[in-house]
Order: structure tokens, then C-alpha cells, then sequence
């Protein structure tokens, strides 16, 4: 029994070449498509993320409200649900998987959404971090069916600073000799512990540590039962080769990257029709709002709305501060409604 | 032959406990004490840097001038030329080497000032980074005899996301199972490698990379021939074991962290006399000016003058930026001739 469905989509032939044999898109929706069908709402998952991750952001009373909008939550290539290093059989396994971008995920989700549902306007695309990077794809490489994009903490690009945290990330999994440059038969435990410590210093602000959040909101007992339990926990549940295959997705990550573009970013950005809210967190050390304003003006319909918050890349997710997800909330119906 | 002097301290007993037989501070001096010895400035190392690290700060014209001051630059215990894991003969060698807090090393330092040079007072005492822990310390410890202290890019003691920073530089570098707790016959070079990609996450500001300076500025061919010459080509020169050494000496320091404070922080501070100039870099990512500005506000005589640099930590030191260098050496000729 699963609680999410498969888009058999058949043979994928990926931007970077190889050709993704019965490729399976594992998604969830929610609510039910009216008979204008117009009233869909598409959720990417972020890094490491599944379907179950982004169920934080949605239910009655909320902007993603499932009684009024039917909102399609497709989970990431390489997340462990569609196709992965972890679930794909020979001779594309393990870390033989094939380089997937962001923009073959977004193509990927686009079939799903016109084959099988017949859509063919979104009133609105939106996601966390990889999710908002899913989010940019789809007001690029869709202008005249994405109506609204409200990406929040992440980057319609991979800024070469987020590049190299994430190198440090990948350097401190692979030193793991366990990792056997993927050929593991049991989980390279202490890479992935190791990774789970690098990401801690990354994935909520100064501010939030010297605070002492984790203690004094998320009711961690210490700050080493907090990198244990909450970072080391959720790493140990995660496939090496799954957060390998995802991190190339994001540090790969560009709009322009596409005959469409051809990597002109900035007419990448202008082609986005959306009118877009995008909101980075103040405090995000890897999505640094600057980034954002960038991204802003050169976006045709789109607003620059910060989290005024010191959680950090955690400001945006996954549902970890009530005020942040409220004031997120808030943004999206006014958005909906604009 | 050596450009240093060794500074035998004997039998030193630890903060923690432990005893540092036939203790060694390797040191190296510039210029000459006057007939008054009212002319030293104390300038202690950086994280792995050691004494020929901190030269780019000194010479004819600058502040930190030998034709008018007597530079004395003590190595850091754990440096791999003072007394170190790598250069402690058994049974205190290796991962065994005991646990040295800056307090023990400001003390130690201590007695090289004053039982070898005769020093009753110094006009400065200045560094970057973990050499600025030890400013503060100097500042906190003998508050008599400090005249003028001048941290830059570091603190009075480690944040809970400073401690966070080094953490995840630990796992990475733990990782490896050729570290072997410690017991490694050839380096572990896959877990310096991993702790040199960690590293240049944190040593420059997101700005930094935006901006391509390791390109445009430091000459580098590409990101990756960054990541592998700079970083990782430093890091491998260093000794695993030195390298966890200084890094708990970093995660465990505080100044207030000793019998005269009993860890009253604001106390600490509090009691240092010396005229201060606190220098943050505006874009630090490990030690934020907040930090700063809190030792700042709770010092008696010391002004937050940061660097408006998008240079992050790297701001301060080694003298890789002439900017950055031009400011810091201004503003050590203001607070010296005050």
C-alpha cells in the first residue's frame, strides 16, 4: 500500500543524453480537478524531500487549500519514490544513474499534467529550495500556462557559492571509504553522518544557533543531541547515491540551460510571464537574498517578499516555524488572489 | 637552520588537566625590544597558519613597523612548530596530544613575554581569526599590562554555529578511514581533501564567489582549480592530528572560561582594559559582526570598526586582499598612535 501514485512515462531521453528506460514519476495529488480544469496547483519536493515532506504547506483554510484547488505534488527524480539510483534496475543503478536536470524533472512533470490530467493552465507553481528551482523551470520552459510562481529560499540558477557548499557536502560523504564510489552494500553510515553535520552549519542561520532555537523551540535537550538526532537521524534514513544523483540535479540547476535559452539567463528570466512572488529568507546562507533581487529584476511580473526570519534556509521549510509558515501562507492567498 | 626561536617552557599543567612535559613555544621576533621594553606587540597564529603565515602584516611603513616596534609572533600550540601532536615524542603524540585551550596558550605566551623579554607592558596585541581569540584573551587575562588590543575577523569565544562550522570540518575530515582515529601511518588525504571543500564554503562570502574574485582577483583558471589548489592544496600540507588539536582549542574558547571568570561571559569582557578595536568582517559567514557587537557593547573601552569587504573571512587575512590589508594596517596606525 502507498499512499502516492506512478506516471509510467515510458523512455525519457535526458538533457545530458541517456535515456531514462520506463521512467516513473511518483506523485501525490490532492483535492479534485474542477470540470474547467483550472484549478491545479503543482508542488515540487526539494532535496532529499518526498511527496510527504511538503504536506506541511497544505489543508483546509490554507492557500493550498485541497477544497478549492487540486494541488499535484510530483516527487523528484532520484528522491527514492520516481526513478533513482536507489529503485532503477540494471544496468542504470546505484551511481550508474544517468545526470538528470532540473529542466528534465519539469518537462517530466509537465507530461503528468497534460497527458494524464488534460491541464492546460496552472494558476500557480511553487516549492521550497530544489522545489523553487523546479518552481523557475516551470515560469521558464512554460510561460503561457504558469499564471503565478511563488519559489521561496532557493534560485532559478545554482550560484557558484551554493555550488561549492554543496561540493563540501559531497566531499564529506565520499570520504566515507564505505561509499565505494557507490557500490556500497550497507549504508556509508559515517559519510552520511558526516554530510548530515556539514549541512548542519548551512541549513539554519547564526542567528538561529545563537538563539539556541534548537533547544529552546525545537526542544532538543543539546545542541549535539540536535546534530545527532535531527540531522544525523534524517541523513542515516537517506540512499547515498539518491542525495549524490539529487545534489548533481541542483548543483546543475539553471533556467537557461536549454535550447531555449541556450544559457542566456537574464532572457531566461524575462521570459517568465508568471507574476511571481519570490521569497528568500533573510538569513539563508545559501540562497542569499541577493540572489533573489537579481532574479527580480530581471522578471518581468515578479516581487521581491523576503522572510523576515532567522531560521535560515529553514525559513521556508519544511513547516519547521509557525510564524514563518504563516507569513508564507499568507503570501501565497494573497498571491492566489491577485 | 630555522627563522624561529624555541621558548622552553618546561612541564606546563593544562587547563584541563593534562601536563605538557618539556613544553616548546616556537617564536619568531621582528625588530628590537628599546632600552624601556615598552615597544612589543604580541601577534599569536591563525587556525594551521604559523609564524611565517602572519608576515604580511609586518614591514618598514606599516603599523606593525620593526624599525619601531618589536613584533613578537608566538606559534599556537598544535602548529606543528610549537608543541604539537605531530612533534610530541610518546606517550602524548599523535591523537593522544592533550586538550590546550587558548587560555593555555595566552598564558604560555605569557611567560615568553615576560621571562625571556623582561615586558612589563604591551602597547598591542593584534591577530586574525583564532589569533584574535587570543587577543581577547590576552585582554581578558592581563588587563594590566595590555595597553591596546586589536581582534579582527574572530571572537572572544566560540558560537554555538562557529562550533557548528567546525563540526561538519571534523566529520569530513573524520570521514576517512585512513584517519584512522588518529593512528594513520600515511596522511588521511581524501578526509583533508573533504575538509579543505568544506572550508571554502565558510572562508569567503557568498559575494566572493558571486563576483568570481577567486578568478578575477586571485588568478585561479576556473572554480574547481580553486577548490583543488588553494584549498585542497593547503589543507594537505598540514597534519591531520595538529589540525583536530587547534580545532577543539577553537571550539572550546572563551575567555571567560578560566578561575578569574568562572564563565561569566559579560564579565570577561567587561574586564578588559585595553582600548579596543574590534574588527568584523562585514560578510564573515563564521564569525557575523552581530558577535562583535555584542563583545563591543559590553567592553569598556572598545570600538566595532568592521571591514566593508565582500571578502568574508578572508577579509582579515593572510593579506590576500590589498584592500582589506590597506584598511586593516590604517586602522592599527590610528589605534596605536591613540
Amino acid at each position: 500500500m502507498t499512499d502516492y501514485q506512478i506516471f509510467e512515462a515510458g523512455d525519457v531521453v535526458l538533457q545530458r543524453g541517456a535515456t531514462l528506460r520506463n521512467c516513473q514519476l511518483a506523485y501525490k495529488t490532492f483535492g479534485a480537478l474542477n470540470a474547467a480544469k483550472d484549478n491545479a496547483i503543482v508542488y515540487p519536493t526539494w532535496y532529499s524531500g518526498q511527496h510527504t515532506d511538503n504536506e506541511w504547506l497544505i489543508g483546509e483554510g490554507r492557500a493550498l487549500d485541497p477544497k478549492k484547488y487540486f494541488i499535484i505534488v510530483p516527487n523528484m527524480l532520484g528522491n527514492g519514490l520516481s526513478s533513482s539510483p536507489s529503485n532503477m534496475p540494471e544496468p542504470y543503478n546505484g551511481p550508474r544513474f544517468p545526470q538528470v536536470t532540473a529542466c528534465d524533472n519539469v518537462r517530466l512533470q509537465h507530461r503528468l499534467v497534460t497527458e494524464v490530467f488534460g491541464i492546460k493552465r496552472l494558476p500557480l507553481v511553487t516549492g521550497w529550495s530544489m522545489g523553487a528551482l523546479q518552481t523557475f523551470h516551470w515560469g521558464a520552459l512554460y510561460p503561457d500556462m504558469v499564471e503565478r510562481i511563488a519559489p521561496f529560499c532557493g534560485s532559478a540558477k545554482c550560484s557558484r557559492h551554493n555550488f561549492v557548499f554543496l561540493e563540501g557536502v559531497k566531499a564529506a560523504l565520499t570520504a566515507d571509504a564505505a561509499w565505494n564510489e557507490g557500490w556500497y552494500q550497507e549504508k556509508p553510515a559515517r559519510g552520511l553522518r558526516a554530510m548530515a553535520r556539514v549541512y548542519a552549519g548551512w541549513g539554519f542561520s547564526q542567528a538561529f544557533y545563537r538563539e539556541e532555537l534548537d533547544i529552546k523551540k525545537l526542544g532538543f535537550s543539546s545542541l549535539e543531541d540536535f546534530l545527532v538526532v535531527f540531522w544525523e537521524g534524517s541523513f542515516l534514513l537517506k540512499d547515498a547515491n539518491n542525495l549524490l544523483a539529487m545534489l548533481w540535479t541542483w548543483q546543475n540547476g539553471d533556467i537557461s540551460d536549454n535550447e531555449l535559452y541556450k544559457g542566456d539567463f537574464k532572457k531566461a528570466l524575462g521570459a517568465i510571464k508568471a507574476k511571481a512572488y519570490v521569497m528568500p529568507a533573510q538569513t539563508d546562507l545559501y540562497f542569499p537574498p541577493e540572489d533573489s533581487q537579481f532574479e527580480v529584476a530581471h522578471m518581468p511580473d515578479a516581487e521581491y517578499i523576503p522572510f523576515a526570519s532567522i531560521w535560515g534556509h529553514s525559513a521556508g521549510g519544511p513547516g519547521t516555524n509557525p510564524e514563518d509558515v504563516k507569513f508564507l501562507d499568507g503570501k501565497l492567498k494573497e498571491l492566489l488572489s491577485s
